[in-house]
């Protein structure tokens, strides 16, 4: 099967980017590398001001890993790293103790900020970052304005047991362990889709929704005020991939988030979360796991053409074989 | 001899570093380190913007030397350094390849920067950073504003054979080689003086002006408005040290500031440069090195005091035998 000629995918950090990893390789090995575009619209909700630099997580963990240059091991962050400027930054009580910059990070954060500095858009700045490396995919930042998420939180200590935090504090300082009431994303109603971000989803062939957390990086993305209406407008079929697989989330922890917003942790319970585009959500197509089988015809019943394939993304293989999934699903419709 | 109570001292960087560790180490010995304010005027003319950060040349060198972080071999910066967030920097294309920031020194650079964009006067910052280690000696700015050094020299290359570079450009990218037509303090009509640096020349016992470069150094923190008047009207006797020992620069490349402002590169050029309070200049006293005591006579008529020691700041016994010299001349006058 060839590939289509233009590919838009929604994506978070490191699950966007086994994904993105993934729909690469098909198109490689379908030898249509040099006439496929694919575009990754990215959550930027993770993104921070942290010692005065700006941070980019998701954008960074797809570049990294489109450009190889990702620690796999660890999962995030890059190959080979050293911590020797957060050990000042530490001795000198600037930043966050307990979120560690990798000195290879910095170099990025460092670029990424004087570029920001000198008036350029965070799209501009991705351009030209992403032209260090020949990735195979454009990244694009889903909103050029700043918005943060901010989580508010049970916490016993707070005065009056809520206390309101920025992702990256509860994400990487608390593990998620407080249970989240409400997720904000702060300063979104003056943010917009980047015009490229919407022209990918608008004029691509098809759709995609990595198998990223559906609460704070595909739930992000599409509370961005028009995003939610591009999904819906577009002539492209929007095939998603479950998150969950059996029940359980395959990495992050994205069910505390799901358990905040009321919704289970479930591979179909995350298509219905979604919705058909045909009842007013952002669905045609959603693969489950092959032991997520039975849910099928709930996510049917939702309007949802649904298959069940093996989701597992473990080396080039297994994830070209998943994108190859996505993509006759969507063929299919 | 006992120490005065309190000694001002006017330095630039490397140089000064090093006399400022001596007036220290002298203090020490004396038995006075308890009872001894010693507070020392910095110049911020070669600070700058880059790469989004703030760099603070002289500040940090003599920081560094003050907490015997600094590196002796090389002469500047952390000792133990790495260059892995420089080489990142380069390879995105972001600041300039000909000046390496250490990864140590990055750690300062972003931890200073992030105070400064909170709010903070660099002197309010500089009490911060310098909190890190008992340095024994208070680092002042001589002005909170940014006052940058614009060299213009002369550049064949250029369009009409001058060209205005930052100080920095011209002295580590081109090693001073340029010929210095003119040096521009851009900015400094707004500047002043801080007030703790006021109150550091108008209150000590003694004020020395350290062997640093007498034009982009002590120079620069003269010219800031304001500032040669506190000199010229401190009840303290001022003293300065020669940074010409037998027609040739210590350290640096004085020479070519000296060239470019006229002034021969001599050991009683410079005092005459200077000048004396009671000509419109701003020195009591003057040291010179035993070689150049044939000089002695050409300072005094100036109305300057003079004596001829040894002025090579080998280690902390001649450091500090030369701070010594000069509080003792001070003592005399």
């Amino acid at each position: 099967m060839s590939a289509p000629r233009s590919i838009a995918i929604l994506a978070g950090g490191v699950g966007g980017a086994r994904f993105v990893r993934g729909v690469r390789e098909h198109v490689r090995r379908s030898g249509d590398a040099e006439r496929t575009r694919i575009r990754v619209v990215v959550n930027t909700g993770d993104d921070m001001w942290l010692a005065g630099l700006r941070i980019t997580p998701d954008l960074d963990s797809i570049m990294y890993a489109l450009a190889g240059v990702n620690d796999e091991q660890r999962g995030w962050g890059r190959v080979g790293e050293t911590e020797r400027v957060s050990a000042e930054l530490a001795a000198w009580g600037v930043g966050w103790p307990w979120f560690t910059l990798g000195d290879l990070d910095i170099g990025a954060h460092i670029a990424r900020t004087a570029l920001l500095r000198e008036g350029r858009t965070l799209t501009e700045v991705v351009d030209r970052l992403t032209a260090r490396w020949p990735l195979g995919a454009e990244l694009l930042p889903a909103a050029d304005a700043e918005v943060e998420t901010i989580v508010h939180a049970r916490d016993p200590e707070a005065p009056d047991g809520i206390r309101a935090m920025h992702f990256q504090e509860w994400w990487t300082r608390h593990r998620a362990t407080l249970p989240a009431v409400r997720f904000e994303q702060r300063g979104v109603a003056n943010a917009r889709p980047t015009d490229r971000a919407l022209e990918a989803i608008g004029s691509s062939e098809v759709v995609l929704v990595a198998p990223s957390n559906p609460v704070v990086s595909i739930g992000t993305i599409l509370g961005i005020p028009g995003m939610r209406d591009a999904v819906r407008a577009t002539s492209a079929p929007v095939v998603g991939v479950s998150p969950v697989i059996a029940g359980t989330v395959v990495r992050g922890m994205a069910d505390a988030c799901l358990t905040a917003i009321g919704v289970a942790t479930a591979a179909d319970a995350v298509a219905v979360h979604y919705g058909a585009r045909g009842a007013g959500g952002v669905l045609d197509g959603w693969l489950v796991d092959e032991t997520d089988a039975a849910s099928v015809p709930a996510v049917e019943e939702a309007g949802i053409a649904a298959r069940a394939v093996p989701l597992w993304m473990r080396d080039p293989d297994t994830s070209a074989r998943l994108a190859a999934d996505a993509l006759s699903l969507a063929a299919s419709l």
